[in-house]
């Protein structure tokens, strides 16, 4: 007997990632009990950022314009392409500010199971951004250090090959602040192998 | 460098409880992708329920009409009211399909520690449901078995004693399906003590 507005609140809130059936109940509660301070902007938001995102043509990110302020910020390194499966990943690598080339977001990965080919992803703009005459010196293949994020790196590598422009993978090894009992046996023997003089 | 339509979205989002800020960015990037199928079904339920649904002012409950569906519902005893904290524990009796009677939503418990006090629950009118002439046979106080929660329950058995109602409480025990051996002391405790013949 809950009214058919709050279960249809609850039933497409329950299919966000990270959401079941309980919590979304939960959060329609805690919204409807906070009206003014967080379901009416966040009601709002959800309009807005529908209205106003889009996907960059250039890059495959998501923002208000297109191209994105990634590609067109003027301080960043044209000759450096950094090649993500994912705008989450992106995100990751601009909170950690550790990059200021530009990105480049396939879409996802190839994957045999999921019946992803390289013709569902973001692939060709990514060879004629690199091709002859376009400037770029370096490829850093960022895809996930699992089996089908390895699957697409090497599959690009071959792809780019033929460009003649450099392309690298990121580093392997011991994640800064882990402790060595907990990591895996392919992480150990990466970090053991790439060791390096102090 | 996140637009700033998508960080006020995910902001608002991680206030959700449940979700935090990683959560809420893999919310926000899987209803961006999710256009047409999620996010704006989503926007517009958000919008329609906020419209739309009310605080009963006879027992709490949220509904789209006021007093609400339970409230009026002919079918249901008049003589029999069960207490709970919040709109959730009333959803949870009502899946359960256990209960025929009405309800009274207390909107929270006593909380010396969160500075909750009887006149921040809904307990006036409560009592007033309960008081002499209004039919009332029985006041099930079905709070959480929490000191909070029976603290509360107990301040509640006290304020209705003088209505000459009959008060009861939900059974401690065993849940049904559950394993002895995960059991707490106070509950395997309460089931012995109340254990009964087959």
């Amino acid at each position: 007997m809950v009214s058919s507005e709050i279960e249809n609140l609850i039933g497409l809130l329950a299919k966000l990632p990270g959401l079941g059936p309980r919590s979304a109940r939960r959060a329609v509660l805690y919204l409807i009990k906070r009206r003014e301070s967080l379901a009416q902007p966040l009601t709002k938001a959800m309009a807005d950022a529908l209205d106003n995102v889009k996907t960059c043509s250039q890059c495959g990110n998501l923002d208000t314009t297109d191209p994105c302020q990634l590609c067109t910020d003027p301080k960043r390194d044209d000759a450096l392409i950094c090649v993500v499966e994912d705008v989450a990943d992106l995100w990751a690598l601009e909170r950690a500010k550790v990059f200021q080339g530009r990105y480049h977001v396939l879409g996802g990965v190839l994957s045999a199971l999921g019946g992803i080919g390289p013709e569902d992803l973001n692939i060709p703009a990514l060879i004629e951004r690199t091709g002859g005459g376009s400037g770029v010196r370096e490829v850093i293949l960022a895809t996930s250090a699992t089996v089908d994020g390895q699957t697409t790196a090497h599959f690009l590598a071959d792809k780019l090959a033929a460009t003649g422009v450099e392309i690298t993978e990121l580093a392997h090894g011991v994640p800064v602040g882990g402790e060595l009992d907990y990591l895996d046996d392919g992480t150990l023997g990466a970090a053991l192998k790439d060791r390096r003089p102090v």
